[in-house]
């Protein structure tokens, strides 16, 4: 792909108007920024000129005991040369002096998380020679100052609050409101000041050698490849197999040069919409990182238009541009230098899952990709914000506030504010909205754990805003009416006190913040969805049907293009009022004949659920699932309940209890449950397979085409598959006799493959089964041997220490339990050929997995009805991805 | 092996001394007491002519709707017309009848348990004919009382209790006290009130038709095969693979035609010391069913020698060409009519494991047999038997009385009365003797539930003697002192009365019952067992390791022959005193330093354990696994001791208890356990590889070689095994330089197979393993989905209807958990290809999956020391077994 091999060894790339030397397919070693430059470079955008070390020198550094080599410094000092060559500028000159940026840039983006050094190359000299250059001493101080803070802070580990608390007080004994109000004294002051900080905390005096601040920061970069919030971050996005971070090394320009200076952030379309226009933030008289970091509060771009129409013109020149060759939405960051623009940085723009589909299917119609390229463009799970629902408008009553809306769908929860606590009450099942000033990293755990993200101050493209979008988060930013009382861990919003024990409710599409727990509706989806949804019909192999217990799933699902059902639970059914009693008699019954009376009370509600399904489905198939967990779970734990039953069944509380013990079992999980039940209690089998049965009749006979199938739960030996396949076909037929159907009404009778001994003599199984369906929970549970309830006190350290790539719950374990589903189809099919095989376990629902499915040739996934959308798109991708490795 | 395609359509096999057409070698045909009539009728032997119906025949009945086909029953006819020319009586005369013996026989012996009908061919008119032929009214009554008493119950299902019952009401009004004292009238009163209760129950007439009789009679033997105590005796001795069961029709001999009669059952070896003398019983005037029922006690065999020499002398004639012909010890019935001896049948007699050694190395030495056939003679599990425990003699104290020493073994329990009362104290884990007047086959599951077997009647051939022989159960029958009170659930010996809350002592050596808990002490060995073991070592591949947590069950299985450890558990080690204090410390501890002071307590404990097994055994390779179980399993669970340990360790109780709560798993199986204890807890790891290293220099320094090896338990991923490998390198490097030892101590560190994940990619476990030992227990348990705490649930069921051959936790489920034991050692030597692979499950101990340990190319098994000779004779099988697959 235009990378020649010889170029890992180059440890710089160079990029100005005069000489380019990387370009956009090098971000495995330029990283995704420093590769954009280069090729913003070479289309003349206008970028300010720089270089960009390589990730392979990151690397490096890590494998050579974390120190920059001697090569290395003499490269970084050749081309600082031919960078003052090509400004004009002298690297630490007192009169026009070179001031350089130092970014981080790995090859994939990870907004927020690396450190940046701005002005370097200010010493005591050069900042005469800026003064000199801009005729500005403010803005030279100021630059000065702002220097050895971030130096200080980020290169050489000094808490910021140090720099701040300083500043306050000289703020203050200057009578100062805001940083700008400083006059000249002030900030010299400060300067001062910073420098007195400075020593104190590093024993050494603020380094006046330009290369020497260079060097240290360059280091400082790649340290800060591998502190753990950096760690953390990528674990959370699951970013594997980079070498390290690039440095960019940029000639600096600046925004707050004054009031024909300013910077911005846009994005070439809408990314919350998908809609064709320019969007996006600035401020006027302000340094970059003031937007991205949500201190101040900017104006949209489309102000730029009456500010600055030339400028404006030149953005809307560069958005086509860009989308032009790069052929997708583009996130870009500019300044302004004293009416001229510069292009800071280009890549992919985050977008919600709406704009995602819009911007894909509009960029085909506007013939800029192929629909292909569409279909990839989509990350499948991002369908999810699609479907997330939304409050219902006349429930939502009281608006206390609105803030900006930075990430839509919506959230209730109880406020909480520290990243910490939102941690702490997920974990306990609470609910939570985290209500904070504004986010940074140090916040990424607690916006993890949180349903929805409220902060107080910053815009769309604050760090909050860009992460709750990047996951699908519902968030609202620059709420200002919100004054946090983090100490008494309350919120007063116009007057209303809030406080942890109330409920808030946040529309995230709207920017309104809403008392109490407002009801949600279901969305309905744009015609760019339909129109995707159609491509990747005609694109998928893999047929997508839902895991549904009740006729409101099905019908759900359905309208969601599910193809039929692939796992009805039938154990759900047990659970209302007068069936659990019945289910309860059943199993506290000590013989067959008590039992079966029971269990007739029990067939007319399983009989009328069926029912319902069935004709939710019509034409559909229905996998029916014969009762599986154990039957301990029925039954009251709790002495009140078992008093109640007791008295309602007419037994001894003593019996009950007794009987309780009696089911209790070590490890329910490998316990008497699934087919195990049915062999020994086969007449519970006869009453389910007789109500899907006679539910069946009647709904034929309703002219409505039910189609169910029979499934099997953990099979792990084909001589109980053959015995209860047996007693299934028996049942049938009897119930077709006596209720004198003689219809067609073939019923498939196939299995759960979820035992890993089932996966290992599946071509014995086989012969049995007229499909196999792979409850891939249970088998990660049993290959893998982790109890899904009980992992949580290993899991997380597994994956920080990555011993697991992923929660194999989430994503399939592809090595080893993928290994025995791959090897269950082969050896099923290796009796019968065209046995259908499908999955059922909630992989069914995950991109990744669905990807590996396909690869192995399954049938079908089934998966939750909010999931079907994402699987028939993965489904899609997973054939289009073979397309890829077959023909690049 | 002689038998012909053709055979197994023929149907019917005649014997006689005119006429043989079977043969030893067809016992699958015409099962093993069919083959064996023909075999002894070929070689001379005095049997009663007769003919056998095949198996396949059986097979064929069932196959065909219960029917025998009329080519069967012409085909019967035809042999009856050849056996009246034989013998010169005709079926059905009233002048010299023929009297036939229908009898079963599978080609595996089950004693007792198939029904038998004697006298048969007996009507209102024969019985005229056996009067006149026998000169004995008296007689030739008793046996028509008897068929239609037999015929009635076996043939046509009419509870034996309604003849017993109107027999003791005939006695009584007769004033007979025995059966024989019951003159002609009250003989003919039996008879006729037998004929009545046969015609209430059957409505139908007693057949005068003798071929009715017949074919009745051979439909009930092929019946028999399937009733349900047929099957659980198969069941519980594990046969399978069977056709049916052959029928026997012989014609009869009488040992009840006065004193110049008898009958009896002899060994051609003592089956319990394997002694090479004519051993066994008979009784003088008896049909053979009474020696076998233990309704009289009988006489040994030895006492005929003073009764009849002549009769002696034959018998002892026939023991040596019995065993020169089938080169075993034989179990053979005879009977003596008025003075002439014939030979009933013959089969391989039943012994104890101390026999079985004797005979075996006894018959090399004579010549009898090569050394490969003496150890394919000896099942290993009855090598158990010459482990087990006798009592210590000065601690018998009051015997209070001496029964038949019918079964070897030392057994305490309480007394239990019936089988089924057997079964549910053994549910409940309590111990018991089953005391009974005799057993009969309805007794099975209570025999086998016991832990000895008591009867106050019966000889060494009883029921009870036999069955519990070939388990290697210890049984004492006939201590006809004892008076059971079954009502009362007590019993009464020689005055003493015994409740079932009183523990009694059994000794199957000696026959003496004891009450109280008798200690026992461990045996000492035999030279045939040595010798046989000396045999076993130079035949098997296999290594032979052990599993002992102590330095005296180290010794004890070094005793054994055990060469190493392959399994040493230092969780036990945990639970002393003072150490199960430190290591709650350790667990309670919310932080590493806490942890680490706590397991600076317990390091000096492990280090001087590993001192002690290391010293024992010292030379040989001592593979320690690292801590294993979920940590709350050393946490208190009741109240009290939650207090004492609050108070010891100074915490407050509600601390403990929420520790309690929070290490409380729903599935401590698939929980936080095994290496996943490591990786969280590494100081846990270093503490213990401490120990080990310290040790290990300790003994070196002391001149012991101590060869440690460390195994690390529960790997399901490679990472965790890599990480952990590097760990215990860096320690044991750490301890050596504190130790300033620089000897040469390499420790192996390998990893337990029991995951099925690390078997499915032993391929990248291998790389960071120097060994594999399977922990076949947990793979078990994961693999096929069954914990083993929760089986008991199903599993009776599971075998009763044969979805399962057996209890995997018993003998290896070699289809699934062996095809994995197979991957993991074929893609673990793909990488390593001298990769060590054993076994150290409860597996390493059972003969059936050492052979299949053996087949995939392990190079160890280890299992607990009372297996280890076991294991090594199996293991000498295995190879055998191999060698026999390929020249036959």
């Amino acid at each position: 792909m235009g990378k020649n091999l010889n170029d890992i060894k180059k440890p710089i790339f160079y990029f100005s108007s005069t000489l380019t030397e990387g370009n956009r397919n090098m971000r495995d070693i330029l990283g995704s920024k420093g590769a954009n430059l280069a090729e913003m470079t070479s289309i003349g955008l206008p970028v300010p000129p720089g270089f960009t070390i390589t990730t392979t020198t990151c690397a490096e550094f890590y494998a050579t005991g974390q120190k920059l080599s001697r090569g290395l410094i003499n490269d970084i000092h050749k081309y600082i040369g031919r960078l003052e060559r090509d400004t004009g500028k002298h690297f630490g000159s007192n009169s026009n002096p070179l001031l350089l940026s130092v970014r981080s840039g790995a090859a994939v983006s990870m907004p927020g998380m690396m450190d940046t050094v701005l002005n370097l190359g200010l010493n005591d000299q050069s900042l005469q020679g800026l003064e000199q250059a801009t005729g500005n001493r403010r803005f030279a101080l100021d630059a000065y100052r702002r220097l050895i803070n971030m130096f200080g802070d980020v290169v050489m580990g000094i808490d910021h609050h140090h720099f701040e608390a300083e500043l306050d007080r000289i703020k203050k004994r200057h009578r100062a409101k805001q940083d700008t109000d400083l006059n000249v004294n002030g900030l010299k002051a400060v300067i001062d000041a910073y420098k007195q900080i400075y020593k104190k905390h590093t024993r050494q005096d603020f380094p006046q050698d330009p290369y020497e601040q260079l060097q240290k920061a360059v280091e400082a970069v790649f340290h800060s490849w591998n502190i753990p919030r950096a760690i953390a971050y990528r674990r959370i996005n699951d970013i594997r197999g980079l070498l390290g971070t690039a440095v960019n090394i940029q000639t600096m320009v600046f925004g707050n040069m004054g009031n024909d200076s300013g910077t911005g952030v846009a994005f070439t379309r809408d990314p919350t919409s998908g809609e064709n226009v320019l969007y996006g933030e600035f401020l006027i008289n302000a340094q970059g990182e003031d937007v991205v970091a949500g201190i101040r509060t900017p104006e949209p771009v489309l102000k730029i238009k009456a500010w600055r129409p030339d400028i404006y013109r030149q953005l809307l020149a560069t958005k086509q541009l860009l989308e032009k060759h790069y052929k997708d939405m583009q996130d870009v960051e500019f300044t302004i230098e004293q009416g001229k623009l510069f292009i800071l940085q280009t890549r992919t723009g985050k977008r919600t899952g709406n704009a995602a589909v819009k911007i894909a299917v509009d960029m085909v119609r506007e013939r800029l990709i192929t629909r292909k390229t569409a279909l990839m463009r989509v990350p499948p799970n991002d369908l999810n914000q699609l479907l997330l629902p939304s409050f219902i408008d006349k429930a939502k009553g009281n608006v206390l506030t609105k803030g900006l809306p930075a990430s839509p769908g919506a959230a209730s929860g109880y406020p909480v504010f520290t990243a910490d606590e939102a941690v702490e009450k997920k974990e306990k099942g609470t609910k939570v909205i985290l209500v904070r000033k504004e986010t940074s990293p140090e916040d990424i755990h607690g916006m993890d754990a949180a349903e929805g993200i409220l902060t107080s101050t910053g815009g769309t493209t604050s760090h909050a805003a860009v992460v709750a979008r990047g996951w699908g988060k519902c968030c609202i930013t620059g709420a200002a009416d919100i004054i946090i009382d983090e100490a008494n861990r309350t919120l007063r919003i116009n007057g209303t006190l809030i406080r942890g024990s109330d409920v808030i409710s946040i529309d995230g599409s709207t920017g309104e913040v809403m008392l109490g727990d407002i009801p949600r509706k279901r969305p309905g989806f744009s015609k760019e969805f339909y129109t995707l949804m159609q491509w990747a019909d005609k694109t998928r192999k893999l047929e997508i049907r839902t895991n549904a217990d009740t006729p409101a799933d099905a019908r759900v699902a359905r309208r969601f293009g599910a193809a039929g059902i692939g796992l009805c639970r039938t154990e759900h059914m047990f659970f209302g009022e007068k069936r659990i009693l019945a289910m309860r008699e059943m199993i506290l019954a000590d013989n067959t004949t008590a039992r079966r009376k029971a269990l007739k009370k029990l067939l007319p509600y399983q009989r009328r659920d069926f029912e319902g399904i069935f004709t939710a489905m019509k034409d559909l198939p229905v996998t029916v699932r014969l009762i599986d967990p154990p039957l301990h779970e029925f039954l009251p734990q709790e002495i009140t309940t078992q008093q109640r039953v007791a008295k309602d069944l007419g037994l001894s509380l003593d019996y009950i209890q007794r009987r309780v013990d009696q089911l209790h079992e070590i490890n329910p999980m490998l316990g008497h449950r699934g087919c195990r039940l049915t062999v020994t209690y086969p007449e519970i089998l006869e009453m389910q397979v007789r109500a899907i049965v006679e539910a069946a009749i009647n709904c034929r006979r309703r002219h409505i085409n039910a189609m169910p199938e029979i499934m099997i739960p953990l099979i792990g030996v084909d001589k109980e598959l053959s015995m209860l396949r047996e007693l299934v076909l028996r049942t049938i037929t009897a119930v077709k006799a006596e209720k004198q159907y003689d219809g067609k009404l073939a019923i498939p009778i196939g299995t759960m493959i979820e035992i890993p001994r089932a996966a290992l003599t599946a071509d014995e199984i086989a012969v049995h089964a007229d499909f196999f369906s792979f409850g891939t929970n249970d088998l990660t549970q049993m290959t893998l041997g982790y109890s899904r309830d009980d992992i949580g006190s290993f899991l997380p350290e597994y994956l920080d220490k990555q011993i697991l790539p992923h929660n194999p719950f989430q994503t399939i374990d592809m090595i080893g339990v993928g290994q025995l589903v791959d090897m269950a189809v082969t050896k099923g099919r290796s009796v019968k050929e065209k046995l259908k095989c499908g999955i059922c376990g909630e992989h069914g629902g995950d991109p990744d997995s669905i990807t590996f499915f396909a690869s192995v040739n399954l049938d079908y996934v089934s998966c939750s009805p909010f999931r079907v959308p994402v699987a028939r798109l993965a489904a899609a991708q997973a054939v289009l991805k073979n397309q890829l490795d077959l023909f690049i």
